[in-house]
């Protein structure tokens, strides 16, 4: 049974921007500490977090000492290093959630895919790529455009290429630096995720999300998705087989495209709370950040259910070129009923950067079209110009 | 129109107990930096606050520390110097909010009760007591019993003494030490709050809420209160009505006795979020914490509006003497569906001190009385001891 105390348990968390600060906020009201591990001093989640210790996320003895004042350790970066994390973990019996081979399974894209496809999750067409024609040989099975993929260290679309015809092969190549995958480029009806947490001994899932995307950023994310029964449980099971696949505990947010014929295929796996499950702070009865705290410290899971139909809004740099951050123009969103600003505390304003987000609930007899307007409307009453 | 930088705008806190702990919590996703001044170190807000002053409260010199570096002040307690926090205030520029003036008015029951009679709030009636004639008199007039209270430094029911019959005048008296009131005894049909919100221009009432007191401590808070709709009208109105009389921004609490004829009674206001308020962090659209950050900084007030059904019920130390804080068996709160727990960070457990809640939020068809059930059980299954 679980009990609490004063000090409570403490998460170490390596990575403190928006996710560690969003986790630290969670952590708070159930009594939990966090300390982040991130070079940036006074990052996003320092003034949230009990502690901030100011070091590379693959400094072996900063995670160390983060290790020892910590009762688990987790990650909010897939940047984070596996061996290190390994290392630490065996040296001060500090367990890592989740298990940092997962990160390294998901670390890789091709690896990611092939695990994945192995234990029966629908994904795209797929195979790895050596030279301009292996991607030429692609664009013949698959049709064109396929998606040229770096294998490692892409996010929010950065490393993904479309490649329209096997002219541009080359340089595509070129343009993705190091080891690369293609894929099939789906033609999807829309682009939904599921929030998974996989705890202790149980698994759970939130309604599903339906995500809108703009180069490649996310925009906004509609709960529930507007797909239909069969699309919805689908995606809940197919979720729940990906998470058989990793190790360890925590929140995992997993994309997916949902085809014309009502398959969904997977997309990208994040081994950490995602952008698409925001929503959940407001809109679930538990959210991904207080799941995440749950799961890694082994605490039995809250209720996923849906408090109400909600949209989330990504509040993007709106500038020419980097910034002091400074969003003017609040008034609409903090006058609107069911708007709720969040704010992740960065100095700059970038293009496109992800500076916080507008969260839109509604009432049960408004439909999300109506929620979906009254978020881009909020969303467009703000600018960091 | 208001603008967010980072670092965002700096509230300084006299106080950081749960209502500290509580105002940082909802301070952090708005990018609102929080330091709080008490004299404990590591009080409950510190390990969310960007900082904490170790500082008595009355410290002008620590006061004046923290109002250069804060764009406003507030408090969390009543024990705040009204003197020293006019004086700081002159000197560095910082106001302070609610009004140091408000916190004198209230400070004295008496002068609250006579201000307030004076703007036509109903009160009980009550007189000023010298001597123990005095309280016989009370009796003559009122009849018994009657409530004698200390004019200054009660709460939580403290300083609070009920007089059966005119032999008990003297005792009740000496246990009264300092300037008492005494109160004709409502015979209520259910004890009822207001959170009431002062802006820059702006009134605010949150919908009201019905409170279960045992031995004079709030035990539960049930929203929507089970009083007629007449009752909910004229409680919002002299909410109002009170919040005329208070200078200041800010977030108030107003409980009142709901009189068998409909009427209802001002009993105590807080200038400052009140227990009988926690239910708005889930339960409202914007929490009382939230509306107090708001509303001391001049931003517009939230909605106020319910999300659902909501009963609030006090985590109090269960112990026979002071002990470290340990609350054993939360596997039942942490797994039931609308069920959220709230720790304080308080080190030891004390026999009736509040060390926590816990918030149950239900569907819009589930009546209060299956929440109230809910909530207790909830309560009961777990210990300090």
């Amino acid at each position: 049974m679980t009990t609490l105390r004063t000090p409570g348990p403490t998460v170490g968390v390596v990575g403190g921007g928006q996710l560690g600060r969003m986790l630290a906020e969670a952590a708070a009201p159930l009594g939990v500490e966090v300390i982040v591990l991130d070079p940036t001093p006074d990052c996003p989640a320092a003034p949230v977090a009990r502690e901030q210790i100011v070091a590379e996320f693959d400094d072996e003895a900063a995670i160390r000492d983060l290790a020892t004042r910590a009762d688990v350790l987790t990650f909010e970066i897939e940047l984070a290093d596996q061996q290190v994390l390994d290392r630490v973990s065996e040296e001060t019996g500090t367990p890592v959630h989740p298990d940092p081979a997962t990160l390294e399974t998901i670390h890789d894209k091709l690896v990611q895919k092939r695990e994945l496809e192995a234990a029966g999750v629908p994904v795209p067409p797929f195979r790895t790529v050596e030279d301009a024609d292996d991607v030429r040989a692609a664009i013949d099975d698959y049709g064109a455009p396929v998606m040229l993929k770096a294998r490692t260290g892409g996010y929010d679309g950065r490393g993904n290429v479309p490649v329209e015809s096997k002219a541009d092969a080359e340089a595509a190549l070129e343009s993705v630096a190091g080891p690369a995958m293609v894929e099939s480029f789906v033609d999807f009806e829309r682009e939904v995720s599921v929030i998974a947490v996989k705890g202790d001994d149980e698994i759970a899932t939130f309604p599903i999300g339906e995500n809108v995307h703009e180069d490649e950023i996310l925009r906004e994310t509609i709960v529930p998705a507007r797909s239909n029964e069969a699309v919805t449980e689908r995606a809940h099971a197919v979720a729940r087989d990906v998470l058989e696949v990793m190790d360890g505990r925590g929140v995992y947010g997993i994309e997916f495209f949902e085809a014309p014929d009502g398959e969904v295929l997977l997309n990208e796996i994040a081994p950490r709370p995602h952008n698409s499950g925001h929503w959940t702070i407001e809109g679930a009865q538990t959210s991904q950040f207080e799941q995440h705290v749950r799961a890694v410290l082994g605490w039995p899971l809250g209720s996923t259910a849906l408090r109400s139909p909600t949209v989330m809004t990504n509040l993007l740099g709106d500038v020419e070129e980097e910034r002091p951050a400074q969003l003017s123009d609040l008034d609409e969103i903090l006058e609107t009923p069911g708007a709720n600003l969040h704010w992740y505390g960065k100095r700059a304003a970038r293009p496109l950067r992800k500076m916080g987000h507008v969260t839109v609930t509604g009432r049960d007899d408004e439909g999300v079209d109506e929620l979906l307007e009254r978020a881009v409307s909020l969303r467009e009453s703000v600018t960091f110009e």
